[in-house]
């Protein structure tokens, strides 16, 4: 008897046919006539049910056939090809053991339930159809990113998760205290002592690691970074959570092209990595979420990037005709609108957008020969606008010490970051990619509350 | 001319000797005499430097041979064999650029520093040897975790670090918060109105995922996390850190020996995979930091890790006659000097211990038959002593509800914790990892703030 997993039923069935098999599972449906019944199992392992067919030959066929769904089972007995039917094989059981009872007001049942509703039961979500496709995904595409990576020859960064100032200046922070709030220690003047917290000082969770992966870019050439980032931005969007997870890769003696370059690789990687790893999975969402997404993400695959200026970009938005809701001029920011009209209109491919104007990117951006703009680089997708953003960084101690200065920005809090450029700085680029957005381009998941396990969001951190 | 990393050319010099190469990287010395010079340059894709050599052929000589330690260059030049010499080849250049200078007063010249002193220099430690080889190897050592469970189909889960409450109760949190505290909400009563907070209740940063990784092997079978998690503890030691990373394995339908094969397959393969992938650095260690250090891993690669329930542990320790500081006695909770004395006296290779009184371990732990002990797993290395930490769950509803109430723990905060046990809930187990322990356990490093790029512990937040 072979103790086994559905999956390895399914890839390997020729091992296992006619054979006495052994698998443990949840039974998501049961029916059942008067002498035998059919089960549809899923161990969780594969994307698609076995499916058990058992009859009074088993002693407690009563139990069985009225066993809750979700009651998890071990089913022994012999698997039998289907030929002509739904599905390849079943199992013949011989035996079938109930290891947890179900009850029969699990929320679960078979009628379909709305997103909404399922992230009240954040818990049991995973068991369903849609939630079990999106995080083997989820799952498959974080170690796409790692073997990219990885294979690459990059060096993996944990850069910290609290963080003793707002580095990126990338808006509203989450306080981290162990101060008695009840009990606020102050000091003479009255106000709050933080010398008396836990680090001796206001610390905050970190929106980026990416100042510290330059750090490591200018002592290891390639790295990345792959950890949560936070924002206590008040945002009740479909694409806004308030805990996510963030991939930074830093690369040092590289320019704006290099990480264009790179950039590209890693999206047409992960991509072609999912459809191949996940076939089961990416065919459903093609068929019930959104059936565009084969189309999009081949197109994606197998397309060459095109690359153009913000300045063109401008050129072209005003050249379309095209009434959009914010009006396009230079020294604008791109709204989301711009951003696709680009991509889906003019290039009907993706796009990347380079060197903006500097007051609309962060002070660590490149300044380019103009003095008006510098070298960043967005990456527009269709379906969804910017899918990445990412710059040359200014590698000049002093333009870029002029800089934080312009912008009033403390430079005794950037210290390090100055140094990196005092011994031995070199132009070196990178990016950032929210990993949650590519998830939901991947599954066409539209909501990012529906690619987070547990989603926190204003007013929300349940379970 | 090949563009190419130092990496490459001593894992492929075959393919370059005789060859124009191009390489760039940082200088970690430079020595010269009246007409020719001698640099190491490192890259940072590799523990060891490139050797270039350099003569008056170059129009910048003068420049070149006075470049501060850590300025970063671009060699061009032919790659030649150096028979008997310490490095395999050199590089003959035709040509130096200067890419980034370095200065006079760079921190890291080449007198040997004290540990202590480097923490102070975070940003630029990683480019000292001991350090390029730490965080190489926790690079590698994550992604050997990653590749050992996601090749035999663990599906990985981003568990939130944000949490609502202190499911595990294991010790202090940090809150966060987005209250100003200057100026907090309040009730009518006076007491701090935390509706108003961020997510409308009390949150805290996570200490486990373990809860929320049952719900996904509940779903999925097999599930592992690898995160971040937080602990308060005002605890200054060298293996304490207020921000260290996880990984929880959780694994349905499986018993305490299921978590103790997994573990044990595990760490064989995370330091086989080191050892294999990164013989350079491992070999540093062996040399500079722990000369038993091969001896000890290869140990424990070989071993077949010993199993003895903890009543065994404590007779053994009682008949040893050994003169312990914490007497030993049915009931206490093993102290390192007992782990030790257990793994590296008496067994000479890891040992796991089981079944431990219940009043020492979680609540989530399952009850054994006998009523006093739970179905707990901990194990133990030579050099170390615990490294892991595991139990088989308890999935009876009822006994589960009977722990919670006997330890005064609030019902409702484990609603879903429950309902797992409720809807189809089967035998499950699982364990916890401290990523950084493990990586102290590879190299030999004894501080915990030597493995972490910028460490966070009490009054220390530094970049």
């Amino acid at each position: 008897m072979f103790e086994v997993e559905v999956k390895e039923l399914y890839r390997h069935q020729e091992k296992y046919l006619n054979q006495e098999v052994k698998v443990s599972g949840w039974i998501r449906t049961v029916r059942s006539s008067k002498s035998f019944g059919f089960i549809e199992l899923n161990d969780g392992t594969f994307f698609k049910n076995l499916q058990i067919v058992f009859d009074e030959k088993i002693d407690n066929f009563k139990e069985i056939e009225k066993l809750p769904i979700s009651s998890s089972i071990t089913v022994e007995g012999k698997l039998v090809e289907t030929p002509g039917a739904k599905q390849p094989f079943e199992v013949h059981a011989d035996r079938i053991v109930v290891e947890g009872y179900s009850h029969s007001d699990y929320p679960l049942q078979k009628k379909k339930h709305s997103f909404e509703y399922l992230r009240t039961i954040a818990h049991l979500r995973p068991r369903s159809n849609t939630f079990s496709a999106v995080f083997r995904v989820r799952s498959v595409a974080a170690y796409a990113i790692h073997k990219f990576f990885q294979e690459r020859g990059f060096v993996y960064v944990h850069t910290p998760i609290i963080t003793g100032s707002d580095c990126e200046g990338a808006g509203q922070m989450f306080r981290v205290t162990t101060l008695d709030l009840n009990n606020l220690p102050r000091k003479e003047d009255g106000s709050i002592d933080f010398s008396e917290d836990f680090f001796g000082k206001e610390t905050n969770l970190t929106v980026s690691g990416q100042l510290e992966a330059e750090v490591y870019a200018l002592a290891f050439k390639k790295v990345y970074t792959f950890g949560p980032t936070f924002r206590a931005e008040n945002s009740n969007t479909p694409r806004h959570a308030s805990e996510f997870w963030m991939i930074e890769p830093e690369i040092a003696f590289a320019d704006l092209n290099d990480y264009m370059d790179l950039a590209e690789d890693m999206v047409k990687y992960i991509i072609s990595y999912v459809l191949e790893n996940c076939p089961e999975e990416m065919e459903f969402f093609n068929n019930f979420i959104d059936n565009t997404l084969f189309e999009r993400l081949n197109n994606v695959v197998n397309s060459e990037f095109a690359r153009i200026t913000y300045t063109e970009a401008i050129e072209l938005l005003k050249k379309s005709g095209e009434n959009f809701q914010f009006p396009v001029e230079w020294g604008c920011d791109l709204q989301t609108e711009h951003e696709r009209y680009i991509t889906e209109k003019i290039f009907k491919k993706p796009v990347f957008v380079t060197n903006y104007p500097k007051d609309i990117k962060a002070f660590y951006m490149r300044l380019n020969d103009d003095g008006k703009t510098v070298a960043a680089a967005d990456l527009l997708v269709p379906g969804v606008g910017e899918i990445i953003g990412g710059s040359q960084r200014e590698e000049r101690y002093d333009v870029l010490l002029n800089r934080i200065r312009e912008l009033g920005m403390k430079e005794e809090d950037y210290w390090w970051y100055l140094e990196l450029r005092k011994y031995g700085g070199t132009k070196h680029a990178g990016y950032g990619l929210g990993f949650e957005r590519m998830i939901m381009y991947l599954t066409g998941m539209s909501n990012i509350r529906d690619v987070i396990p547990f989603p926190r969001t204003p007013r929300n951190a349940e379970f």
